[in-house]
């Protein structure tokens, strides 16, 4: 919508600008028919300062909305966190929404917080996700989006990821370099990128070193739960009673795995050795404590809303995106369910 | 702001509606100039199908806020989680927003959410507020809040709360009954009335018991963290060797007391029995699994969201809110921190 200005009053109303000027101060060499239209029509276009209506002036809202996959997680939790810490120094508000992984709910979100005029979009894909037209829809239209976490390739946005499957090598590379011969490796579903892109690190770090690929010693997990991880524990010391090393996907899974060998007797990491994923707060309290990759929520959150302010300012410029992706490193944390290096990391 | 309506459009322009109407649908019969003119104005005045006009007209926004004192935490997590999912279901979203327990925050925050013509907002009280004029005005220009958790008795507004007296009776008197007879509370700072509360119910299920109070007996500390807990958990055995129970104010504190009793080989249950509060996921990791008060954050944060929706349609029918209080209510979870009940819980 155009800007309301005197200058369109006036133009509406068939008057100089000096006269709707006058008339909207009650000036009174401006006869009353005249200040009756000019008020009215003030009021009609909401003339009055208004943040709603300065929103519509300025095409502008100052909002921006969070698509989340799920807000009871202490990875996301720390991208809304840092994300909203981010938008306030810039005088953004953020609406948080939750998809729980759905797509239709993905799909809904995204037309919400277009009907709400957000200048931007803050967007981790969730797993069920598999064609773009919703998200291609809304950056057509204008409305920037940033991708986080969870992120396709095919998406022409820009994006703040970490790199999975350098970050999951790293994990199996520590646990090689301490020692470990044969790693069990307790993946995520069949489709996310993460879970492939992990599970690619995995092999190639195996690869690298030498060791050969088993397929049996790859278990699956739809749920990525700590239950999953106590169940699945048993069934792989059963399955191969000479493993020495656990790769889980998460946090959460490790924690279920380490649980359960408590309860079998299996010493970590004297005979197996734990590695989770994500760093979580949980990782210091289990017995023992867990080795982890840490993966930096709270700067996600921050770059991603910085890189999305950017694109807003770029379109505000009337100038093209140029999208642009950001790598934020990952770093291994060992703790106690890992043994020593024996070799430096590479 | 006046609905925009076709008859609004023609008493502007001096035309009849039919007249604008037909101009809108470009009908031949209707001259260009006029054609010009209407669509001109219609144009203007967002006669389009628009989410903020809409929000205009009908002097609702459809935002709601949600201020929390800290995002990264489990029971407040759940919060969101559930407000932003009753939200939803009445087609609200939600404005997240963080005070880090600071007042000024709190004051910013209650001004960015008024300024953005939100419907509502919900309000857990930081640790600094300590006078709530900002809280007042915001009530009095007809924008209803809701406090949730950490509320006060001297506000006019409905409110979401748990007893804290009870739960923190109930949880003392949880330890009586499983043989405590020397039991430490660990509390947190001096003003939230949240630690009062719970401070006032442990000295109550004391007196109860005939239990005489001892001062030596209660730990205070600022920041309730794992770290804090673990400080305090040698101190507790160092001060008094015969103490048979300790009740802390948060899971994250009593975790860290669990990991301390654990290295200083103080059987836990055995010699001391440990209850959290909060029952967050944490307390199925430790070992042993921690006992706790299981505070509901996730229907707290729906049943804020409902009562503030109440609230909203009633001030929308021009009728006066009649603040309403709801407690939900918590009950013990026993895991295996705490001994077996010798006798029937009151």
């Amino acid at each position: 919508m155009p800007k309301t200005t005197l200058k369109k009053l006036a133009a509406i109303l068939g008057l100089s600008t000096a006269t709707v000027s006058k008339a909207l101060k009650n000036y009174p060499d401006i006869n009353e028919n005249t200040k009756k239209r000019v008020v009215d029509l003030a009021t009609s276009l909401n003339y009055q300062p208004n943040s709603l209506a300065q929103g519509l002036r300025n095409q502008e809202s100052k909002l921006i909305g969070l698509i989340i996959p799920e807000i009871v997680h202490h990875f996301f939790s720390n991208i809304i966190s840092g994300c909203i810490k981010a938008a306030e120094k810039r005088g953004y508000l953020v609406i948080v929404l939750q998809t729980n992984e759905s797509f239709e709910q993905e799909k809904n979100h995204l037309k919400l917080l277009m009907n709400k005029n957000v200048d931007g979009i803050l967007l981790s894909l969730s797993d069920d996700t598999t064609q773009h037209k919703h998200i291609k829809q809304v950056i057509d239209k204008g409305i920037p989006i940033v991708l986080y976490d969870k992120i396709s390739k095919l998406i022409k946005s820009s994006k703040v990821i970490i790199d999975d499957q350098k970050a999951a090598f790293n994990a199996t590379q520590y646990l090689i370099d301490s020692g470990c011969k044969k790693i069990a490796h307790i993946r995520g579903d069949l489709k996310p990128q993460t879970t492939i892109d992990r599970f690619i690190g995995y092999k190639k770090a195996l690869a690298k070193n030498n060791i050969p690929f088993d397929n049996a010693l790859v278990y699956r997990c739809k749920n990525l739960t700590y239950g999953e991880g106590f169940r699945l524990a048993k069934k792989i010391i059963q399955d191969h009673e000479d493993v020495d090393g656990v790769f889980a996907f998460t946090d959460l899974l490790a924690t279920g795995v380490l649980k359960r060998f408590n309860e079998l007797k299996v010493p970590v990491p004297e005979q197996v050795s734990v590695m989770g994923f994500s760093d979580w707060f949980l990782t210091k309290i289990t017995t023992p404590t867990l080795s982890s990759v840490h993966q930096p929520g709270f700067e996600m959150g921050q770059q991603a809303f910085e890189l999305l302010y950017k694109d807003i300012c770029t379109l505000k410029k009337g100038e093209e995106i140029i999208p642009q992706i950001i790598e934020i490193p990952t770093y291994i944390v060992p703790r106690n369910s890992t043994r020593k290096l024996t070799k430096q990391t590479k």
